[in-house]
């Protein structure tokens, strides 16, 4: 019993689910069954919109343990399976079509349901969003909210399959509530002004996103492109860049397409892969347009690269093995350039550079910190795991889509996010779109990152330098 | 093996399967697996389209066959599953979720993909038109097929889910290419030209049909309404009806929406309800356009109706019970009217008479036969049965609904072929909007049909005259 | 005084223009008088449009008659012009300005507010349409009627000046209404059933037309194109290929463009260009979708060919000088084909020949008359004038926008239209986009016709047999 | 000659102009002559927009000079008619119409041509911008630019007739670059960012803009409208009330719509009316929106209010009649509060008190001035007058367009600006629908002025009180 609810509460939450989550027909009728009548949905959607966090969770939690499958039925299916395994091949597709049936959870005709109300759809990718915060915090012993997950995470992609998206090209006549809600949603380079989000969707500049017939007016997730002459290696130069704002697109100028920016924005669709298939998709359209265009590119952030050198360095601290990230001659130049004593407190003088952004004031710092963090930054990408897969998240989508980690670049956002974030470093994930199936494939499968011989290198010079 | 495919042919049927049906990831797998090549989903496609009807049979039977569950993991997995239920409910829900997975046959993936290339969901709309043929011409063994086709409904069910649908009204604004669909696809009355045409969408008049994101331009279902002041009782003064085409329509003068005609465009979706929820969603458009509306009816046809009597005449005659269906009076009128002969021959009088349609040229013919036609038909639709819901597939579409059988109508549709199917009778099915659903759920699971006096009363005639 | 009208009807005419026209105001507050209430615009219109064609007219007489120019204010200015001539600029310009001002007719300003009221820009046309029918019939004095039909020619001129015109491609997805009319707009080739207009907007085709903010729906002036390999010399190949209907168009394979009809629908809008302005908004189209296209050219009619060369005939029947427009050796095949006796009758053979259809079914005849036809069709459609402008009305048209005459077509329209306007013969007006402002500059300033070195040799072909 | 021209630029403007103003054809041409080449137009357009302000003003001079009427045609006509009038009516017309045309400037083709070319409208509207910024100062002798304003200004007329505007209403749907222009435009009550503009677009709100074809995706004129339950007294209420700006409307809370901002964006189309007609066609929108709204009314700035006050106050002060404008006892009460000595610099603490916004933080302040200030207001609006019509512009806008002066409000715009402008008074100017036609022509034509008691009370108060 959750202490945060009163009984009276329990009392109506069971009230509501016992009246609303129809029983599943029996497998002989359920092509004949006829649809609940839709207040049923509306009623479930308003009580559970009405509900405090504590209680949501409460309510998913009943709803999923007492109308889920009946796990009775499909034991005795199982069995029946067994036995029938010695008939003829008709039976077991039979007691194998119950069997399927009879796995069905109680409650996905009612999310079939409500995806049909009107703002149904978007309640329901709501609705996930909150169930995936409550399984990730533990807040509960989640075993049958897990199930209930899987079993919304599986209808979603069915409804949101990359067939029933839209691709807009969003532009300075697109409506206002996109532009501003595209305004909102990104993430990874804020805008700032009418100003800037112009700039985003002007000349030499392509915005696209999703958008989805039953949540219209909502992108799903959005990309950012900027069509350059070469591979960009600077993000300023593209979100801060003015001077070609309003002028006519020279093709001729036009020989790559940077992807600067990929949000997605409903928390709920996790899971259910959209970028991939947006970044394909642009890819077409991109081709489409100019024919000639053949560099496809990432600029991308490095979110986590300065909290895992700062947690990198505490930890060789503690462990004394200080010294070992950096070469002899790199240290002293860190002593002589912060005034630091050498030994430890060189390191702690390091962490302290590497914590604010006054480094980026000084030449000398920007040099000699250059070489440590490119080859830290190498190792951090295409060293660090999880599970096996790289562990920094935007390296992962990319080289799950079967991108090349192809150039890590030097003071590419100096913005002090860029700083903060990444001590100011970028990297370009590269489409070379021949090979992308063979690199998805290898990397899901086998865990192989493809990398170019810039990062290659950086890494190895890592393994040299350091014993992490 | 099929005769009419030679052996090089069932190799490249083979081979092409083979290659485009990607096996099923394993359960740890199914998160993180690539999709297949496009290029997968897009030979398969290409070949099927290029196979004739008996290679189509054969390529079906082969993937249904060889490419759906892995019947000996499942079985595995069920036994896991009996020796789990003595443990805790964590695992029982894992085992569950395995086998769930495992059940998943092989060919789904591929549909799942095919449905995300251009022009895919309209193939596998087509595909399954191909499948509902022959597994209905049971030109086969189907067991396979028919889990294919439970598979493939599925999914389609899922992908035209109506939140996924776009309820637009026709009008003589909509692009050509659209109306001359909706002409060609009327198959209730037939359009003649641009001015019938021009009719159905035109004053007093409503065409509503649901499109599908992913196939643009394609009506999938298509309604006509007529707003008329009171419930209308014959077709002609709606089809050929053209004082008020170019009016103003005057809002005071409507009081009830018939339902015409309601056509389903694509044989591949059989089965995923759409026609049920176009006629509500067009009753809640006409209520917020026409707050004062309270009248919804169809007016509908009553195919089979001539076909039926016609075989119950001839089984009279048989079993020698010629003169049970109409009264003595009756019989005679007939004699005096058709000049036939007392006894079997006035029934093949009878017989003869209603396989043409001389007889509604003569008054008194029209005068003899209206009660005996009447009570006939009311019959028909009331009292056949087929697994226990009416055999006519119009009154059941309408009675599944929830709609009441409201009223014959004698004369109501006069021309050539309405006297052909149904000697010119026609039906009412009121929607009562408070009653729909207690009405559909008391027809689908009681087999109860809601009609109103005129048609109980003229059951009863018939029961008491006939002996049928 | 109208014998059609009655002194009442009369009566109410004055009483209507009394009302409705209101006085123009002085000089000094023509920019500070409000506008007439639009009642006096409403009831215009409805007025007039309940009149009959008799009565139209004498609303019009007294409408430009005594709503005019006040002739005595204007003579007073002139006096003053004339006094101020000795005097400073400004004192003359102000005279001219006030001038101008009493030059403008009293119901100018009604028609300008009558653009104003919804429908009213419409029912100008139309009026204007009557206008022009009664002038053109000479059925009464027209010097007022002029003076108001110039002043809505002029108004109009500014309200439907290019800019303001909107250019529609015309699809199969283009609205049903819209195809309709250009369906009954098409007088050049008529349209004969759905696949006809299909095939007008399908491949290798292209329709356009300009249509106008204030008559939404309505296509003014409608070009049809047909995208070809070489100038096309026929126009069956054009209107009656179903073949390529539904294929991709292959863009090597267009290299001409060829425009096969272009009709004005609104008689209202003569002398106001619209058709040489779309044609030249639609090459620029063209050239921006394929830059390759090089050729451009009409295929176009030759009304009035017939019937002028009976006219011929008979001419010379009737002055004996019969025989003058074939050589010796054409008579005596024609002599020979007709089975005719030599002399007149053989003339009279001729006519009869080429008023019917009958001999194209003769390859004899067909062969025998090409080159006697074609020649005579060259010199009327070059050498007949009508104030010094090619007498033919749609050369006329080509020539003004500059097209260069350049290829006459034996056996090119086979329809019984084509044969009954112009023994079958058609021609290319083509346009040499570098030539036709010069082109168009020396035929309406010097009467010059552009003409290929084919249509200059068959006139000279003529000028030698033929003595007309 | 313009000093700060060079002669080689007058000799290239004298070139261009020779170039691209083609000569006016002559009588008998007017209707045979082709138009001049699309390049002409262009030359034109390039050149002017190269030129610096005061080349552009040498340069139209000389165009208006040199490229306008033949006067010596023009009194050789006038001449020409004075000797007609003794001939028949025919005559009379005839060389009347001749001398109209005679009396066509020059550059009036050539206008009229711009307007065709891509961007043409706009440029001439910008021009004639240019044309008013040089008359109004004076800096020129502009008896010739005066005619080319007038010409340009007749045609822009027709141009922007209102049946060729087209309605559009501005939502947060609206494409972006619209919301923007309309914010921009805003010069009212000036939109501060994107929550103020989603208020002015969201519930209770109504923006409406008059756009023109040949001006794709520019907003004209703007009008913005609140929907009250009655007729507002303050603009903060409007302008920054977020309450209700995501509610849905409650139709019953609607019974009056308020005006409460108006924009023309255009300065070169001053004196074409539009905004007018705007109001009339929102006013129309309205009316079949919500059929039972019955209060129409402005809520207006008075601008110049207190800038006259000052002037007022000065000039009394200057004539020693200080004490005029506030009653004894009124003047005690300021002295009272402002604590200045009796007699003229009482006057004196008075200016100063009104120059500044510090007042309203002083109940007894603002309690002490409402009297006086708002009488004073009323004879602001109500007395001043310039050529006989209201001297405030806005007020002199309402009333030609029929509106009543209605109310005036204390305290209504505390913003900064309305302090400055009016002391925070605003005035209501209210749309009775059945007299605006009588109201308008009385203003026009009898500067007639209709007000409210509450307004005519005032006024009086200040009569009596004020010797002004």
């Amino acid at each position: 019993m959750h202490p945060c609810t009163s009984i009276a509460e329990q009392k109506r939450i069971e009230e509501i689910l016992e009246k609303t989550v129809a029983p599943l027909p029996s497998f002989e009728m359920r092509e004949k069954s006829p649809p609940p009548p839709e207040s049923n949905s509306l009623e479930f959607m308003y009580f559970y919109k009405s509900l405090e966090k504590d209680q949501r969770l409460e309510f998913l939690e009943k709803l999923s343990h007492d109308f889920g499958v009946d796990h009775r039925w499909v034991s005795d299916l199982a069995s029946k399976l067994l036995d029938a395994q010695v008939r003829d091949v008709a039976t077991v597709l039979q007691v194998e079509d119950r069997l399927r049936y009879s796995l069905t959870p109680r409650y996905r005709h009612l999310l079939s349901h409500i995806s049909r109300v009107p703002g149904g759809v978007k309640f329901l990718v709501d609705l996930r969003a909150d169930l995936l915060e409550f399984t990730s915090s533990k807040s509960s012993d989640s075993t049958h909210l897990r199930d209930l997950n899987s079993t919304l995470k599986s209808l979603l992609s069915e409804w949101f399959s990359v067939g029933l998206l839209r691709l807009e090209r969003i532009t300075w006549q697109s409506p206002c509530e996109i532009l501003q809600k595209i305004s909102q949603y990104e993430a990874v380079h804020p805008v700032r002004n009418w100003t800037d989000l112009k700039r985003r969707v002007g000349s030499y500049r392509r915005c696209y996103a999703f958008t989805h017939a039953s949540m219209p007016g909502e992108p799903l997730v959005v990309l950012h492109v900027a069509l350059t002459e070469e591979i960009a290696n600077n993000i300023q130069g593209i979100v801060r860049e003015f001077a070609t704002l309003d002028v006519d697109e020279d093709v001729n100028k036009i020989s790559a397409a940077i992807f600067y920016s990929i949000s997605s924005t409903q928390a709920g669709l996790q899971g259910v892969e959209l970028g991939n298939y947006l970044i394909k998709r642009v890819v077409r359209e991109l081709q489409s347009e100019f024919p000639h265009i053949s560099q496809f590119s990432s600029l991308s952030p490095i979110p986590g690269f300065s909290s895992w050198l700062q947690g990198a360095l505490s930890q060789q601290k503690k462990e004394g093995r200080a010294l070992e990230l950096l070469s002899e001659e790199e240290w002293k130049e860190v002593e002589e350039v912060t005034g630091a004593a050498p030994g430890a407190s060189t390191l702690e003088a390091l962490r302290r550079l590497i914590s604010t952004s006054d480094w980026i004031h000084s030449e000398r710092l920007i040099h000699t910190l250059e070489p440590v963090l490119m080859r830290l930054c190498a190792w951090y990408l295409y060293g660090e795991k999880r599970r096996g897969y790289a562990l920094n998240p935007v390296a992962n989508f990319h080289l799950q889509n079967g991108a090349t980690m192809w150039r890590l670049n030097w003071q590419a956002d100096t913005s002090p996010r860029g700083i903060a974030n990444s001590c100011g470093i970028m990297v370009n994930y590269r489409y070379f779109l021949q090979e992308t199936g063979t690199n998805s494939a290898a990397y899901l499968h086998n865990r192989v990152i493809k990398a170019s011989e810039q990062v290659l290198g950086l890494v190895s010079q890592f393994q040299m330098n350091s014993k992490l």
